[in-house]
């Protein structure tokens, strides 16, 4: 098979709607690896935004701007790490992730759909409504956290 | 001090353009967990669109219009996770990092501006013009490694 119709294979199978996905041909252990490492950045650039929206930092509309536009990309990177050939690799994920694939594409989705949201309010820059739409990111989070990651 | 005032000391001590980095309260440890997960996501989306750029992968736009617009927000993240609290957490980071911060920056900054170059020329399409900036890229990234980086 040469490397263009394999290509092409691959992109079928996996049911994508462009292109060779990032997680197309890696380990197992490499995408839970890159999957964590979009969480950690999540982390990283939602932590003081998620502090200003809940008022335990003061309001810096720079950072939520740089932020926000940071989550915006990284809220797309962690889901193509969860294969199923990663199920048995050591991590935080629960087998719901496995076992309800629908349910865990929804969260995600609202997810990432909350992010976007996020990303257009904090351009009209109408402080008020960044904050409410920054809890409702969290909730997104947490929503998904309580039902496909194990306690931290 | 109130939190505002000490927000307004950390930035100036930091000497920051704007804000608040998203580094100023994190631990060593986290810093570098950090900077390493940005890394890490680095290498998941330039990983196939340097192939491509190598020819040893068959070219695809969209995949590449996708990953370099991840790129381009990845490559701001490492730089402040790389303070000189981070010294002594065990890393690949060389002791460079640290005795010649100048250089160092010198070095981040050629990396974040071939990148944002290879956005710019991705967006006109000319594969050629594409494919040559993806290597430039790849220079920028090999530069700071060898330099800043241990041997993996």
């Amino acid at each position: 098979m040469k490397p263009k119709l394999l290509h092409a294979t691959v992109a079928v199978v996996l049911g994508t709607a462009c292109a060779l996905p990032a997680s197309a041909q890696q380990k197992p252990d490499v995408l839970v690896k890159q999957r964590q490492a979009a969480m950690v950045l999540q982390g990283k650039y939602f932590g003081p935004v998620r502090a200003m929206g809940q008022g335990k930092l003061p309001y810096d509309a720079s950072v939520v701007t740089r932020n926000v536009g940071y989550l915006d990309a990284l809220s797309h990177m962690p889901w193509d790490g969860f294969t199923p050939a990663t199920k048995d690799v050591k991590s935080a994920a629960m087998a719901a992730v496995y076992a309800e694939p629908a349910k865990f594409k929804e969260a995600q989705e609202r997810f990432t759909s909350e992010v976007a949201k996020l990303v257009e309010v904090s351009r009209k820059g109408d402080e008020a409504a960044v904050k409410q739409q920054i809890l409702a990111v969290d909730k997104a989070c947490g929503g998904c956290h309580e039902n496909f990651r194990e306690k931290q």
